[in-house]
């Protein structure tokens, strides 16, 4: 069984979106057992669309074909789908049903075009989309099996988890030709790529049947065993000696093997101790709390953040010292060191976190050129500060790097690791 | 003359790696002024690549290839092209001579696997590689010409500039027939897309030749106008006109035509004025922050925020008074504005923003459910609070457009618009 993937749209054809959805699909397939044979993208022209839909057609088994399902004019993918499988295009009613159920339900006027996202090919089944407007559907084009699912991400994904991948797994509808993927993450932070690189290089010869993945979300590192085959207790086996292995070579860059971010973790570990935290920013400008923040339930431990930007705010936030300023800087481990004790003191939290640095693109010196920072750490039996220097002059680059190393260093003092 | 782009390689196939290249190369070609017909990604499959090779040769007119140039057995790009234009592999003098250099350079002993990097299709050109030991080729299949570059981006990237772009541009070798493509980006918050595209569906037909594109990057829609043609005096009035009809059917929701984010147009508004800047952010835990701060030389006009995640927060760091907490709730526009005066106060600065809002999941009311969100102001003329609806139930959604929604106000504000 062989699955391919069309992405359409001119914004992704002419590189202006990175065509991330491609590599997502991709995943969940191989995840289902389902091997993938080629992604494809078109841009938004009727004619060439539907003759890419055509020949998958007569290609493959599977097909998993994103966006153009909008009410707009480049929305032209049911059209072709229609063209392709020689049908004519109709008013579905169930999915007209959906949509005027949808906007009756956030008072919105239902337009013309609004309406035109519910005429499908005649022999397409839809597949709601409970997070948008745009119905996708399914249906046969020569001897595949296609899901056309909007393009916007996170409607594709939940409607890939909702109904195409529950519909894939069904063996009833696959005849038994599916086999078994399985993958592992280590999710590792502090380790270059091309380090993590050459300690695990010799593992898929180690380990026969195995493969290796990197994934660089920087500046994390995520490394990926995954095997596919059709003996389930043989392919855990192969991941867990793989595991091990991965382990013995660089536990101590490891922070996740859940594939839980970073913050995730954190709080974890805040939540177990039923312990509370505040932070004081400068250079991350906010991007801590962010990250903290973006995690359900983070409510139950995390207080507040002072983003103390500008040297005065320092002082009336969080009480750092005018002295420290003038004699050490705000970048400087003793500025550090009091923006955490005063965000703690103020916010009469268990434990603070502070960072001050330079992010650039100016602002360095000799002595403290971009890329270093200070993190500030107060708890209830410590607090210390600690400085670093990473190697990068971009601005965006160095506010992702110091909040991680930041997070990371509230992760192990609170596991109580060195 | 429309251009292919191929991408090889299990990992991009499987979705391990997204394929971030495919949209580089796509962009410098369409600066280059050559079209992109489509992208395809293949596996590491030797039959496989060169059918999609011979297929792109009869139908396409220059091909750019990446990956699969390397040492390692998955290395069989060049073994496909040669099968592809049916002709036999040869160790290429000039491309043995660069890699013999190279590891004499480093002082590194060369072995089998790296000669065999110099094996080329007999009618190619190597294409030199500064950056890595892999080089690349050029050759012509079909009625197409290819060009071979290898996976890893930045090696790809520095011989797309250094060759592949200056040869595509040398006039003699396209007889003329390149031509140019302009785009124009205006951007929108405010207007669902579907009701941006009604107001706009008719303007590819009001004006012959351009294209309309909409790209949503949540919750944020950018509408292009692009026009590709021989006379660029032609294509620049064309979209002059285009963007003028677009300024008159949706003018109230355009924040930026040049790119700029909304973070930037705030900020630029702010030096306009020096003036300063404090937020007081509950919900969006320090988004708003973070993004003003991912602007280079934010410290011009930014002070602080005031990530006041708790209740007790909001009285400690801020001053909101414990009974307008009581009396009205924390997502309210009393608070709001409360909040947005204690910063203002508390910093010193001209202006405050402040947001308290429901991202969800949880804390929904049937009075105030999750989505609501209020929005406080204030200045040194005036200070006010407003309350927002948003129909999203996903928690990272609402932060975004809670965020996107408080800049806006700000920005409008500081342009005196109603």
């Amino acid at each position: 069984m062989i699955a391919e993937i069309i992405s359409t749209g001119d914004e992704v054809l002419s590189g202006a979106v990175v065509d991330s959805n491609a590599a997502w699909i991709a995943r969940r397939l191989y995840e289902t057992g389902i091997a993938v044979g080629r992604h494809v993208c078109v841009g938004d022209d009727f004619e060439h669309l539907a003759d890419v839909l055509c020949k998958a057609g007569r290609r493959t088994d599977i097909a998993v074909v994103t966006g153009g399902l909008g009410p707009t004019v480049d929305d032209i993918t049911a059209r072709a789908a229609a063209l392709a499988a020689g049908v004519d295009l109709k008013a579905n009613p169930a999915a007209m049903a959906y949509i005027e159920e949808f906007f009756r339900r956030f008072d919105r006027p239902l337009s013309d075009s609004d309406a035109r996202q519910a005429v499908l090919p005649e022999t397409a089944e839809p597949i709601l989309n409970s997070v948008g407007t745009a119905p996708g559907f399914t249906l046969t084009i020569g001897k595949c099996r296609f899901f056309f699912l909007p393009g916007v991400p996170f409607e594709m994904r939940k409607m890939m988890k909702d109904h195409v991948i529950p519909f894939l797994e069904n063996e009833a509808w696959q005849g038994g030709t599916r086999g078994f993927y399985r993958e592992k993450r280590i999710s590792l932070f502090g380790l270059p790529e091309a380090h993590v690189n050459e300690r695990l290089a010799d593992l898929t010869d180690m380990i026969g049947g195995v493969k290796l993945g990197m994934l660089a979300e920087f500046p994390v590192i995520h490394v990926k065993v995954s095997a596919f085959g059709q003996d389930l207790q043989e392919i855990d086996a192969m991941l867990e000696q793989a595991a091990d292995l991965i382990r013995k070579r660089v536990k101590k860059f490891v922070f996740s093997e859940s594939g839980q971010s970073m913050e995730e973790v954190v709080g974890q570990l805040l939540k177990q101790r039923s312990a509370t935290l505040a932070l004081a920013e400068s250079c991350t400008g906010g991007l801590i709390a962010s990250r903290i923040t973006n995690v359900a339930g983070s409510s139950d431990y995390f207080l507040c953040s002072a983003v103390t930007y500008s040297n005065e705010a320092k002082i009336r936030m969080i009480g750092v010292l005018p002295h420290t300023l003038e004699t050490h800087g705000a970048v400087s481990k003793q500025t550090a060191m009091e923006m955490a004790r005063g965000a703690r003191r103020m916010a009469d939290a268990d434990y603070a976190l502070a960072v001050s640095g330079i992010a650039g693109p100016g602002g360095g010196t000799d002595e403290k050129p971009v890329g270093t920072v200070c993190i500030g750490f107060a708890g209830p039996d410590e607090s210390f500060a600690e400085q670093h220097c990473f190697p990068f002059d971009n601005r965006l680059a160095n506010k992702k790097i110091f909040a991680e190393a930041a997070l990371n260093r509230l992760r192990k003092t609170l596991k109580s690791e060195p």
